[in-house]
């Protein structure tokens, strides 16, 4: 856990104060604005842009470029898992195409201008540090791409990957009788806020404490940032190994709105039939507590740096999961299924909520 | 010109009071640290990193990824000439290595938070379209990968090319003997800053009125605007048919900065002499006038999207900048030559001053 003050900095000092987009206006999360949108390409080359998380263009001899580029501000107050969390978000729309060998990544991040020097001496090296420590488990070298200064803290980049044709899975081959995987819980938003308030002692945490102790939210929060922190590298390997169809990775439209941009994108009829939504542990009582619960139970909170949602054979899926848990000790979980249809998500009217520690 | 009346703004409305950077602390502009700061690549492949503006990095089948990320905020008030600069400098970086088809440019914008929806509307739009017009000019096709909300207006992107090693002219060739060439005029930064004084009418307008008109200011920033928008690909296609053995673009660091750089990074134990410095007409005169002139004479002024600075035998020089007249209808200038030396950058003592118009 980081403590400021083991830093020679003030123990009020928090990362989370360097943008006020979280704190006084949630419902727009940067993320559900970034990263995702993409302009039609004008090159009649075959590739993939529109809507997706990663571009994907062809260059020659098989070979495609495959990039993204994703920043965020500051949601935990822990700058070394922040870089983690960072690079970890940025790779994976490059692992949900199958591109599992990154060329290179640019590191984006900022020194909030209001930052003493001091801050800035600690800080932005512990972030970058994070994200180089992350881009080492995921093999990449990593350059700088640095935005000196800005009000708030950025941090972010941009990844690449020159692969063949055979190494991608390009997100619309989705078939009737698919089954749909999903490899991280839902909830990270929730998650981390929890630990914030309970940290400021805000009101929201007057109201979580009716329920649950500081423990628990420790508990929730580590889960959080455990998850946010695996890289999808596993996740697109399997894919590969498991005849994969289709994959995105869950960030800031949530569940359902990254299940509703990859179905359209689909070249059959068919519709993905969610049944089964996984969550962090707590969150789902947070939600309820603090009257949040309607977005959360849509498949629509914000997700950073989320799993995979996977479109493979029903007869590989249980393999991939039982694989995914011997590779990371995490669970991946079959959450619907590919069905005839519109090109569009549905969330099945009983859905089971599973509760993930 | 840019009227934000007619766009039905403000006709106070500013786009460069989108950054207090600019305006407040001048000796810290924000690409001094910019795009230049690069750390070991601790992969053992052949590449570029260090010190250099773009990373090249040695891919399969002797294909190399090249690759530059860059920013700015903003230093002029026209929003599409502000896009066609941006696009201008993120693709600068990549022509400098030679690499003159570029397979992908992620643009990065942001609406300042502070911008009113309509601002947002009108200006964000029109950034975006100089971006794009620009990139249509270099043949690349633009993803957006957005930072959807910031304090200030941040604008750049990332460039990315794939190419056979055949196409690329690496950085560290130069040989003893050859010319050093320039492909645009010093002084950007002076040549926007007397415009937007002159608009503010600021106590630097006043001094400046002593010997400058409203026509002569307008002429320094329409030199400025044409140079600063103009893509480095006719030097880069020029630098490859003509021989280069290294070269650079000159932004942040200044034409001094950027040849250290370069110096440095050589193979063989040169230096570089620089005698002749090519500077946009009225500009030396209002450094003056200012107190501002031993940065500038010294080149070490901050330059934005500048030139390239390409060592090439000088038996080619000649043709080259005759070349690069009849393409562009601008000038190119013989301001040096590469001598025995221990790897640095010398100004002559009796610079010559070029007046550029």
């Amino acid at each position: 856990m980081f403590k400021p003050e083991n830093h020679g900095l003030s123990p009020e000092f928090r990362l989370t104060k360097f943008s006020t987009l979280r704190v006084y206006n949630e419902q727009q999360h940067p993320q559900q604005q970034l990263g995702d949108k993409e302009t039609k390409d004008d090159k009649s080359k075959e590739g993939v842009g529109i809507g997706l998380d990663s571009s994907v263009i062809a260059l020659r001899d098989e070979l495609f470029l495959v990039q993204s580029v994703d920043f965020f501000y500051p949601l935990i107050d822990d700058p070394f898992a922040l870089g983690r969390i960072a690079l970890a978000n940025v790779v994976s729309d490059v692992y949900a195409v199958g591109a599992t060998e990154i060329d290179q990544i640019k590191l984006i991040v900022s020194a909030p201008t209001e930052f003493t020097e001091k801050e800035r001496n600690v800080i932005v090296p512990m972030v970058m540090d994070g994200f180089l420590a992350a881009a080492k488990e995921c093999k990449a070298p990593v350059h700088i791409g640095s935005i000196a200064e800005n009000p708030w803290c950025i941090i972010g980049g941009a990844a690449t990957a020159v692969c063949h044709r055979s190494e991608l899975i390009m997100p619309y081959n989705a078939q009737v009788g698919d089954a749909i995987v999903l490899t991280k819980p839902l909830g990270t938003q929730l998650a981390t806020n929890a630990y914030i308030w309970m940290n400021e002692r805000s009101d929201n945490w007057t109201r979580l404490q009716e329920r649950f102790s500081v423990a628990d939210v420790e508990e929730t929060y580590r889960i959080a940032l455990e998850s946010m922190c695996r890289l999808n590298l596993t996740g697109a390997t399997l894919m590969r190994k498991y005849n994969a169809h289709a994959a995105t990775d869950v960030t800031g439209f949530g569940l359902y709105g990254h299940a509703e941009n990859l179905a359209k994108y689909q070249k059959a009829d068919v519709d993905f039939h969610i049944d089964k939504l996984p969550i962090i542990k707590n969150v789902r009582e947070m939600a309820e507590l603090l009257g949040r619960s309607a977005k959360l139970l849509a498949g629509k909170a914000v997700e950073t740096s989320g799993g995979l949602l996977i479109c493979l054979p029903s007869g590989d899926a249980t393999s991939f999961c039982e694989e995914y848990r011997n590779s990371t000790s995490h669970p991946a979980w079959v959450i619907g299924s590919v069905k005839e249809g519109k090109r569009s998500a549905q969330m099945n009217l009983n859905l089971e909520y599973i509760d993930v520690d």
